[in-house]
């Protein structure tokens, strides 16, 4: 383990930190209880404008990190995360605001949807250049095929700086089982895509040796000397099923630095998945080791138990790269985070824990209930992070509460703050949203607004529309609703339905309608805030009976796509019955788009 | 670092792992496929029989590692998952199922309530010898001072193996805000404590330095070394703002283990915080440096980002123990995990996310849609443990699943499947739900039968039961309910209320029949299967406006009571009723014995 964690710039003794080493002064210097007092560590962060110039294969300063964030390809392939292409472009626009180096955008080859999706990503986030002249990369994920290249340079290619990632599996047990080929076929393959790749025109070219973590070494140098050979200006390593711990992985890293031919010309990546709970450590381990791209989602997303999490590893190589990671920095603007957390949670229906690191609810001491004075004496006791960091800001309880007399320009004083920016059109859909809850709730919190934008602000192109609804039900068990609804041309269309329960009824009704069979995969609600008039969000997953497959990265499996939607009400039923239309204009708008590109 | 992770047991070359060393062998001999194919890692588990008899400052095998579970204690210090003494008493049997070699059952001196339960706990479970000869060792937290420890003797003493744990900060930033005390005085009082905790007859007392992260290290050594020589057989390191990384945390057990005068007379433990997202890695760095006892809570619960976890660190080693963590093993019978987990988060309302390691609902890929063929035929290329490990028992799609004309027979096999056992009483309330939700519900899937045990089991003393219910509501803004509840007495009282919505109106009603003022704090809903006329899961968290308090073990401070509660039905306003009651129920249950006790 020698060699991965000793650094120069670390001077270290025999079995123990030198106690002369900056870090442990701090703690030992009175002058410290000043400084973590005032903002915790953040006296020690790196001004995010010291961002290196993009060069493929190369970083100007050594102890820049980059951020790769595969929230829409690898968190997208969650069970139920499908996405709409609006919302990838939603998500994507708030990943550059984030400042990621590379938004992996999608799997072209998987689907037409995938393929526009990445497209307009490209097209619109690939050519923004922000204030600071930061454009992210935008890359498109290929299997080791020419078809699946020629799809995701297709994508990729408008934006100013397109990269494909294109991938073979190299664990014996991937080759015998999934790939029925030798490690010799292997190489070849892997070889000779990434020439082609090249030779469409991209200069920048990522290769993932698959399965890595269960790889024989010997062979991945031999393959990842090769494809850097062939021009790959990345290396990413994954640990695919999330076997390694951060010893082993740090180890893993190192040993490709210091053995594969030609590694000094590319730049090496991580990608952790979270199967033992290790994936942000391991991660970690591998900057420290020499990895200079970190593959990450927003919330951990991803298959299974997921991948490391965006917030957690920069948020630690934001603590503590200074002090322990051997000076490592990141350009992420880290109080974009929350928004990117609240957005992808939204998009996806994949819910933070309460106990989440960094973005669950009780993140915080002082959101959890302990006394606000005695928490604000201690801060620095108990929190090492401060919520502002993040771009957490709440209204102070002692402060100014929207209410049913703020105007217009309070409210969107306060969205500001809350990180939304709208338009004036979307800022009058809300103001009236607002205004109409404000009638019945004494004092909005900005939960209850965040939930009222959500509605209004994360919702596809609407096809259907709610007129009015009624609903009776109880013990009796003859549920029964009418619900009236309005199609595109502003006709109305009433209908009622006896079910299980009121919001079944509801449901039948509105399928009534619409006419198009679906079935429903989950349905989960939360009240936004306390008391007993608090408003309910409600998330609804669909699938259409006959509907869109794409197909699975890693396994090529077909996989059926579905909807999600999301209502924000004080009736239960009436925001069941918002959610519920909701999927179904995801749907129908997503189904109609594909139609007409057949 | 080089000393943390070399062992003997590895022969590793510089800069890289031998090759020849089991772990790298495992994977470049063809027999690997088979193994890994048929049950992968089982092979290579330890048998849970080799226990080492317990004797509180030494364990016979150096490889074994003790499991200390404190989801009762730091778990339920989480902000809102207060737990009556009925729920703790279910836990701590639950725990002693697994198989934890201790169990914190409390902080005696926090509350007459939280006195009682440990008390309990200690009783029952502590006296409860299992067929393998195991009882785990109950524990109390007790604050360095006389009245703590007292209160913790006498709530532990009557367990087989009780043990005393106390603990002072050590970081100067804790010595200065919160204690304002010199290192000296810290010093005297940690060893007067542990001598009076000794005193008493407790021969098993465990010593934590709060903060020992932030913490100088020759501080460390001097502190432990005095409460060793003072009678401490276990002393516990805390990272308890969860700062460190896992080099960090492996460096700081290592060189606590090598520098504590007397350190061989007593057992190491870790505590890790994960406010970084480290938690799991840390504590298995600190195993491998030399721990032998680890904290870990359930699900990783506990105040703000919680702990590790419980399951993360118990199934790393069982994975990974043998190969790169120098053999260490555990207790823990992991078949009983996916029953701790859930009957976790349904008593204390925190929900795993469906990205959570181990438990969470996505967890393992066969669950997540991916083509159940596909999936079965490449198992082990994207899974490292099989669902069967943790007890996660599914039935196939398939066999058999339970409808209305199943029998009571049928119920109560499946239920012994699900972990399930239920005596006459008990199972006669389950099937006569039962029966009634297969009348208007085809097929009963697992999670439909577990949902309902949950409302039935998982439920308080009753005080009022729920009669009828009718509800109006809409969009007109007149939601109205009718509820019926019956008293103990059995005694009818009807009341109507108008709200915002169907579940305000219907809690309303039942605030005028029940004439207690609360405070609804979360409410939230998931559908148990999918289908549209699936069975909606309620849960609900409240607060009397006059409650009873306790106070907090770290910060001192003072905690309102909350008490949740949760229903399952079809309907979802019912199923919100049924919630809300059995909140009140327990609220009522815990303030009548309260008021009892005064």
């Amino acid at each position: 383990m020698a060699a991965v964690f000793v650094k120069p710039s670390f001077s270290r003794t025999n079995n123990s930190f030198n106690l002369n080493n900056p870090y442990y002064s701090l703690f030992s210097k009175s002058s410290f209880h000043l400084s973590l007092h005032s903002r915790p560590l953040n006296t020690i962060k790196c001004s995010i404008s010291r961002r290196p110039e993009y060069i493929p294969n190369r970083i100007a300063d050594p102890s820049y990190v980059r951020i790769f964030d595969t929230t829409l390809r690898d968190g997208e392939q969650s069970p139920g995360a499908t996405l709409t292409s609006k919302e990838k472009l939603d998500i994507a626009r708030q990943l550059a605001k984030l400042g990621v180096d590379i938004i992996e955008a999608g799997f072209p080859a998987s689907s037409k949807d995938d393929f526009e999706a990445v497209n307009m990503i490209a097209k619109v986030v690939g050519n923004n250049i922000d204030g600071d002249g930061h454009v992210p990369v935008i890359c498109g994920l290929a299997r080791c095929n020419r078809a699946d290249i020629d799809a995701a340079w297709e994508a990729v290619k408008y934006a100013k700086q397109p990269r494909i990632h294109t991938f073979i599996a190299t664990s014996d047990i991937h080759l015998k089982h999934k790939l029925r080929k030798s490690r010799e076929e292997v190489i070849q393959i892997a070889r000779e895509m990434v020439s082609y790749a090249r030779s469409l025109g991209c200069e920048d070219v990522e290769f993932s040796p698959e399965d890595a973590g269960r790889s024989e070494k010997e062979f991945l140098y031999q393959i990842l000397g090769e494809v850097i050979n062939a021009g790959a200006t990345t290396v990413n390593i994954p640990d695919t099923v999330g076997y390694l711990l951060p010893v082993e992985f740090g180890q893993l890293i190192a040993d490709i630095k210091s053995n594969t031919p030609g590694i000094e010309n590319a730049i090496i990546s991580t990608h952790c998945q979270n199967d033992l709970g290790q994936a942000s450590s391991n991660t970690a381990a591998g900057a420290y080791a020499g990895a200079r791209q970190l593959e990450v989602t927003i919330n951990g997303i991803g298959e299974r138990a997921g991948n490391a999490s965006l917030e957690e590893v920069v948020m630690t190589i934001k603590c503590r790269g200074n002090e322990i990671l051997g000076g490592l920095y990141t350009g992420i603007n880290t109080r974009q985070i929350f928004m990117a957390s609240k957005m992808v949670a939204e998009y996806t229906g994949l819910p933070v824990q309460p106990h989440k690191a960094i973005v669950g609810a009780n993140a915080f001491a002082h959101e959890s209930g302990i006394h606000q004075d005695g928490m604000l004496k201690h801060k620095s006791t108990y929190e090492i992070i401060s919520p502002e960091d993040i771009g957490l800001y709440r209204s102070n309880e002692s402060g100014i509460v929207l209410g049913k007399h703020s105007g217009r320009h309070a409210l969107r004083s306060r969205l500001i703050e809350l990180g939304y920016s709208l338009d004036d059109k979307a800022l009058d859909d809300v103001f009236w949203r607002f205004k109409a809850v404000a009638e019945k709730k004494k004092h909005l919190s900005d939960n209850d607004i965040v939930a009222l934008i959500s509605d209004e602000v994360f919702q596809p192109k609407i096809i259907w529309s709610i007129g009015d609804v009624q609903v009776t039900c109880g013990t009796l068990g003859l549920s029964t609703a009418t619900v009236k609804l309005n199609d595109a041309d502003g006709a109305e269309h009433v209908a009622c339905s006896v079910g299980t329960g009121p919001v079944d009824a509801a449901y039948k009704a509105i399928d009534i309608i619409v006419k198009i069979p679906v079935v429903l995969l989950e349905y989960s609600m939360n009240s936004v805030t306390e008391g007993i008039d608090a408003m309910a969000s409600t998330r609804v997953l669909i699938r259409p009976e006959n509907g869109h497959t794409s197909t699975h990265a890693l396994t090529g499996e077909t996989v059926h796509r579905t909807y999600s939607g999301t209502g924000a009400e004080m009736d239960i039923v009436v925001s069941s019955i918002r959610a519920y239309v909701s999927a179904l204009n995801k749907m129908l708008g997503f189904e109609e788009r594909a139609a007409s590109k057949e």
